[in-house]
């Protein structure tokens, strides 16, 4: 069993040194600029670890968390020509430095290096892990389709809204835990657990990111504050208050989320005053120290030394900014 | 072995009946109406028609001929989008119909549903199939950013260009030809001569693709007549004119490539005079016939019965209009 930090060291060398060059240049310099980009590596970290779980040779896992990691910077390559995001990570997007058909391409381009690397799976776990991944994969794709409907629909109930981030962020997070796991030898029985402790980890994840939109730094989310609210997303703060509000407040807020004249500045701080008065940031923080405490007992339920789920406890602890 | 006919009937009910649907339907409904568009459905026979050479079950690389259709109707998806094509077919593009957000993501979900499909391979090939597929993959990507890159170059050179189609097109041609000759479980010596004969044969066919866009009809192509000229693509018809020019003509036709006010239509019919007066068109079929021939002479090298070839070689020929 390896510790967070030899795990963290040997998953960032592996994945700085992948070889993803090729001609034309132009082609591969948007890949590697996205994978360099500086983002958590949460997803493949998650992979390493579950397999770090199971087995005495959790970096068997690292092509497939590598894979993971590309498909995922591939999901933010699209998304952001999709979304028209200018910065990413606190850098240009791909999208805006290289244009349109590149992040296209390129993108492309990642999905298939995400299936060569995954393809150097040990040959015994290659067919589950490609299931899994295609699985996983398929829902993202149904996930983003979702979130884009929802922009133009005022009626989103939180149960639509959880089972599309179960499938646009969840679904990522389980499956790079899965894949992790399945890599490691674990059992039927302890893969479900596995499952439910990825699922509500990834839901609590994505309603952070959420919280992070109107109440964090432009430190910790990469991108500027507001954004969610800018582009009218449907997001658990949205959703929550449409769903307190009286008749008069849901009005008020209907009615910023389709004004298309007002200056973004005055977009979000108006918005942030209504969650404030909703009190919509307890409530949602409610529901990410919900979602997180299934997941801690879900892995806690695991049937292995307890000693064993430590460096697992430890990521998910700090990416939710839990003391314990 | 089975006749062209049987095989075109088996695979287009495989086809029709595919199962790519679930929700959200909007991201599905695209995938189907580009899948039913009326293609030629050439990549997923040749799969076919390779196992049908070795084998005395072709239909067992049915899934991944699927995959090969579904893979190439992606690139259709996307490069409409970097093309700005609004016709593909005869009807609306996907990136016409549903808006480009829509063609980006239906398209990566196509690229994940072609994976599923590998995926119902023989265990015995998956391996040496997925990777042949990821390979080719690979380079049809390739290709495609050296098209574009080629739109602002006035110096691509003949080489330049039969190494960007190789990828472009060839490489999908070649993929779905090996793909099947694995699957039918085909020896390393006829490997070879098929790769030759798919190689070939794939420029030829590309390099009639530049043809008919010039001295095509709309039925043939599918589209409207001229699109490679307006788009300033580099065809063979283009580098060649400019290669075989003397100076003065080498003026006209930059200047030609370069005029951004010209009316389509005048653009088109001046490109096609100077092809005219500098005898592209035969040029350009000799290149087509040359290359057939390359291909069916290594076609005909394979160590099976003569007869064995006969479909593959009906198709082919059909494809490029020859009679023998």
């Amino acid at each position: 069993m390896y510790s967070f930090s030899e795990i963290s060291r040997e998953l960032n060398k592996y994945i700085d040194t992948l070889d993803l060059s090729g001609d034309p240049q132009s082609l591969y310099e948007p890949i590697k600029y996205s994978l360099e980009g500086g983002g958590k590596r949460l997803r493949p970290m998650l992979t390493i670890l579950a397999c770090n779980i199971f087995s005495e040779n959790p970096y068997s896992a690292l092509p497939a968390a590598a894979a993971i990691e590309v498909f995922h910077n591939f999901t933010l390559l699209h998304d952001d020509i999709m979304d028209n995001a200018a910065v990413r990570r606190g850098k240009p997007s791909v999208f805006n430095k290289w244009g349109q058909n590149s992040a296209i391409l390129s993108g492309d381009a990642m999905v298939i290096c995400a299936y060569k690397l995954l393809y150097q799976t040990p040959t015994e776990y290659l067919a589950s892990v490609l299931s899994c991944f295609n699985y996983m994969a398929l829902a993202v794709c149904e996930g983003q389709q979702y979130d884009m409907e929802f922009e133009s629909r005022d009626d989103v109930t939180i149960e639509e809204y959880i089972a599309m981030i179960d499938k646009k962020t969840a679904a990522l997070v389980v499956g790079a835990t899965m894949i992790g796991a399945i890599t490691g030898g674990a059992e039927k029985h302890n893969c479900q657990k596995l499952l439910t402790f990825a699922t509500e980890f990834g839901l609590a994840f994505q309603i952070q990111d959420d919280l992070l939109d109107a109440y964090g730094t432009e430190e910790q989310l990469g991108k500027r504050i507001g954004g969610d609210i800018v582009e009218n997303k449907k997001t658990f703060l949205t959703i929550t208050a449409l769903q307190k509000a009286d008749k008069a407040k849901k009005k008020e807020i209907l009615d910023l989320l389709a004004d298309k004249q007002m200056a973004n500045e005055e977009k979000i701080s108006r918005m942030i005053a209504i969650y404030d008065e909703l009190d919509i940031k307890t409530l949602t923080e409610n529901e990410i120290n919900t979602r997180f405490d299934k997941a801690l007992a879900a892995l806690d339920s695991i049937d292995v030394a307890a000693e064993r789920l430590e460096p697992m406890k430890d990521v998910a602890r700090s990416l939710l900014n839990r003391k314990r």
